[in-house]
């Protein structure tokens, strides 16, 4: 028989929220050595610059939230929540419980205490298991503040955040051609896994689904299988389901300068909580890939404006080339079309505005009529929706030559508060 | 400008179709010197017995089809198919271009001649490029042919097939508890394609899916994440989403004893044309993974017969110590519980059945109450499924503890031909 210790006196009667209640500090001390100095000062990643090896373990405790400007892990599994109807206190209090089990997993250990295998053994196991043996692998989870956490459908101030709302946190505008599927949209919190390993990513959001039991509800989810941008140069750039490179002008971590022009939130920005954060907006866009599959390959890199195999911008020279948008052709007309991709998405295009992008390949399934229901995930990050996102979004919409092969279905954002202190959460000095 | 050869003689309107329909022999004779060697030849495995590696690529032409005994790799992308209202050899002519594919893209070539970016610039790319770059990565491609292929819904014999059809090619029964979708049941053609990385299965998924255009549509299909058994003894066992390691008793392609006692179809068993072949079933089983983990610890074990830990049968031991199923404990009852897993499923209570497992686990987003819609992609190999997973399946049903946590939604059977001669397709003398 396995050797269960029924009787552990510190373990009987403590439930899982009574222990996540306790906090960090006393949750350190009830760990061995090890594991306190993983949730307390997280090892360095190893992978630098470049992308993270199974044994990469990012900080969870930092000025900023890992999973923005952290080399872009090949997996994904992001999740909106709901939070149900429970006071201020207990809103932090899962915020809390969050971030305790966030700090153990990130450094590739439980999300409890217990674990999955070590009692009490008539109770529930602290971690769900599936990760048992597995390492970190880059795990980093990005907590977000929807706007409806600030303000509710029904016009209260549930949570007393009203007056704490930045305006950067706008509701989205409608787009051109939007196809938004309202159960695939908003949400009060997002959590954002990203891992070299899916399986951590998954078991990581259902475990911190299965913490916030009666607190707040999975609205939507979706799992990416293959990173899409790069946000290190040390990374290859991935391509798309178009078999494009994506993500070549991407903002790298390395360009600390644009880095905080263009991702993180400025003292003087909005409120003083989010100094040191950011704004995340997602889009499902499945893109309508039969249709695509059809095109010629000159259609389709005019709809690009780059080559498809190494990714140049039509006006010639490699993938890293700066695009010439006054470059011409025969008869005058410009290499790079008015209204192809890399042109209109193009900061010279958007008053300079940039956005770091994060998105990751999709297939869910196929419809009825057997085309496969696979797109892009589009996560961009940004220091402020107003001045990027929805200026850039308004001029693709309106302009570009994709919108023929593709379809906003999903959307959200989220308001990305900074790093959280050793033992506090992400967000934290929105409730002091 | 790009340097596209818009009036190479070759290409011009040379159709996909046509392309493919010339065979392997004139594609090979096509290709550079490497991609023919590949073609030809392919480049045996460099793992071993163990997990593959990028740069793994395994023959495509082989006595067995590839995908069955090869050790698992981590990721899945499978599909079944309906086969359009087309003649016998339009049906011939989809399997064989189908064949000549998969030929080049498990060896890590586009699926076509041109590949992605070598025109002809005014026809669309022979493979949609998005694995362009990508290694072989381990990718194997297994065909199937359904029950509804030799004999049709109406009872017409629309291909001539039905007195080829093989007795083990049985329509499965209803199981107690059964909850299947019709869109997630059946299909004439089945492709598995198993790989380490995702975006290299959903690339030859989706050319292949491209390819059968007008002749074959996608019914249902399903990605997987993560392996859930080993094939290979060198390989450790992985965990399921109930958090336990699966598969620890799974058939090892090394036990070449068992492996051709109840994987492969042997000469006398039925038509000659099935000799080296195997018979696939699929079962698409949620878990309510919710409700498990909110079970405890105690209960967890004894509906396994395992300890979550180790893996270890609760008669004692370590993960690969064969389970005592007489050893009793306390009141003289059974260690493992009459209604566990382990016991019912153990060839010592099947009449000495056994299958060869390939299962992965799945997360196709949550549903409306905020669970995730998540489990395990069963998929099994055996010789002959009416003395194997159909009786095992019957006493699992009856009587596991397991299925107050499971629901079958997903169900199909394949007759997996034996692999195919260089140049040919698996199951061409199903044809001759």
């Amino acid at each position: 028989m396995p050797e269960h210790d029924d009787q552990e006196p510190e373990a009987r009667g403590l439930s899982r929220r009574g222990l996540f209640g306790l906090g960090a500090g006393l949750l350190g001390a009830g760990l061995g050595a090890g594991a306190t100095f993983a949730v307390g000062q997280a090892v360095s990643a190893s992978a630098g610059g470049g992308t993270a090896t199974a044994a990469t373990v990012y900080p969870f405790y930092d000025d900023h939230q890992a999973g923005i400007v952290t080399p872009a892990q090949d997996r994904l599994h992001f999740a909106s929540f709901d939070v149900a109807d429970i006071s201020r206190d207990d809103l932090v209090g899962l915020l809390q419980d969050w971030a305790d089990a966030a700090a153990l997993m990130t450094a590739g250990t439980p999300a409890g205490r217990y674990g999955a295998v070590n009692g009490p053994y008539d109770a529930p196991p602290d971690d769900t298991g599936e990760a048992l043996g597995l390492p970190a692998s880059g795990l980093t989870l990005t907590f977000g503040f929807g706007p409806s956490l600030f303000t509710s459908a029904d016009g209260t101030d549930r949570f007393g955040l009203a007056s704490q709302r930045p305006e950067a946190l706008v509701d989205l505008p409608h787009f051109p051609a939007d196809a938004l599927v309202e159960t695939l949209t908003g949400g009060d919190l997002c959590i954002q896994a990203c891992s070299e390993d899916p399986q951590v990513a998954v078991h990581a959001i259902r475990n911190l689904s299965r913490i916030a039991f009666g607190r707040a509800a999975l609205r939507w989810s979706q799992l990416g299988f293959g990173r899409t941008s790069s946000t290190s140069t040390a990374q290859q750039t991935p391509r798309n389901l178009f078999g494009f490179k994506d993500g070549t002008a991407n903002i790298k971590a390395e360009d600390r300068t644009t880095v905080d022009a263009q991702v993180w939130a400025q003292p003087g920005d909005g409120p003083s909580w989010m100094d040191g954060g950011s704004y995340l907006v997602a889009r499902k866009i499945r893109m309508t890939i039969e249709t695509w599959d059809r095109t010629s390959l000159r259609e389709q890199e005019a709809v690009i404006g780059r080559t498809k195999g190494e990714g140049a911008p039509y006006s010639g020279g490699t993938e890293f080339t700066a695009p010439d948008f006054s470059a011409t052709g025969q008869g005058g007309k410009p290499l790079i079309a008015a209204d192809s991709h890399v042109r209109l998405a193009h900061p010279d295009q958007n008053s300079g505005a940039q956005l770091l992008r994060r998105g990751y390949n999709f297939v869910d399934g196929n419809d009825d009529l057997g085309r496969l229901n696979a797109g892009l995930f589009f996560i961009a990050y940004q220091r402020d929706p107003r001045t990027q996102f929805i200026p850039i979004q308004e001029n693709l919409a309106k302009n570009d030559a994709m919108n023929e092969y593709v379809r906003h279905v999903g959307s959200g954002i989220w308001a990305i508060p900074p790093g959280a202190r050793t033992g506090s959460f992400p967000g934290a000095s929105l409730f002091a």
